[in-house]
């Protein structure tokens, strides 16, 4: 099995804006990106993150292409004849044993859904089958797999669903993760905060706050 | 295997009142509580449903108890011997397969996440095990299970993690439900929108111009 995990360091996490510097956020989705990738490597593979200009990411490969994701992932998919999995990195809850369930599933193709209808992972076999990860990619993905005659195998997984955009996604972090992006989350000063409905979180200080106690 | 399913019709779903009327909310809460009772029987177990008063739900037999949510249940932990699950009445995703993995998952207590730190469904073959559903239950209750000394098994399904709360919650069904939920949804004029974020839904007609039409 191969594992490509696309990232792009340019802008960052943007509809996280509203609660996050662009620096932080930049540091945020390094955070995430780092966690996906030791999970990966916890599997036994080491995974290739797709960017779109060059950095250096410990512990994965790289591949360099500036295209838009879709055409960047098919062009690998293309030239890659063994199983591949594409795995978004801004998956923090993802853990080894959620990774074997995806790699283990049965089928030409395994799809692992997302929040508000994208594929946040996704493993192929088949040659045909090419990705378009624009609006709702997880039922565009059923189709493709459908025209290629592919067979399809849909993993029931949490862990994989919970990409994180928004803020509202933080509490998920602060609940069930464990990894970089938690710690990351905790040392900026968010909490998680109860009521009667679902868990949100506040920021008791800013990461500047911080910084300026340091100096 | 015995199944208890905890539903409320008293002013259902009041976080949906910005994009449904009340008698909508409470024909939409009945078809998701519909898709839990027969998925459930599709698994060969007659549903308990627990409500604070007495109706009558086609294909599950009752139990009336009016205290809040989480003493009623912990009135039937106590009286029942035998493993329990209790699984939410919101949840139009699950799926014959996901309660088969629910119920066969090996632990004192399993249990699976619902966004925002809720306990969607649980199994308990534990006599001390109780349950507490005000705020971040879901960490509450791997606590409790660790101070009863319970083995704990986490259930890592989205399926069961999607509670039908809030109008953001929508698109879930239209993407991924099949059931009466999702027929509701669409005979009431919800459709997808895709754009560049996550799916959300707009609703093409009110139930209530389709009955000025019918008359």
């Amino acid at each position: 099995m191969r594992v490509l995990v696309p990232f792009d360091p340019r802008d960052p996490k943007s509809r996280l804006a509203p609660i996050l510097a662009e620096d932080e956020r930049r540091e945020f989705a390094r955070a995430m990106l780092t966690d996906v990738v030791e999970t990966v490597r916890g599997t036994g593979v080491t995974p290739e993150v797709l960017v779109p200009t060059q950095i250096d990411v410990p512990g994965a490969t790289t591949h360099v292409d500036d295209s838009p994701l879709s055409p960047a992932v098919n062009t690998l998919l293309d030239e890659i004849s063994e199983p591949i999995a594409v795995i978004m990195a801004d998956l923090p809850l993802v853990t080894q044993s959620a990774c074997s369930r995806l790699f283990e599933a049965t089928g030409d193709v395994v799809l692992a859904r997302g929040m508000g209808g994208g594929t946040n992972a996704l493993v192929t076999r088949h040659s045909d089958f090419e990705v378009d990860y624009h609006g709702a990619s997880y039922l565009d993905h059923l189709e493709t797999a459908e025209r290629c005659g592919a067979s399809v195998a849909e993993l029931d997984s949490y862990r994989f669903g919970v990409d994180v955009d928004e803020p509202g996604d933080l509490p998920e972090i602060l609940l069930h993760g464990s990894g970089r992006a938690y710690e990351w989350l905790q040392d900026a000063g968010f909490q998680l905060v109860t009521g009667d409905g679902r868990v949100t979180v506040k920021r008791t200080r800013s990461v500047n706050d911080v910084r300026t106690i340091e100096t």
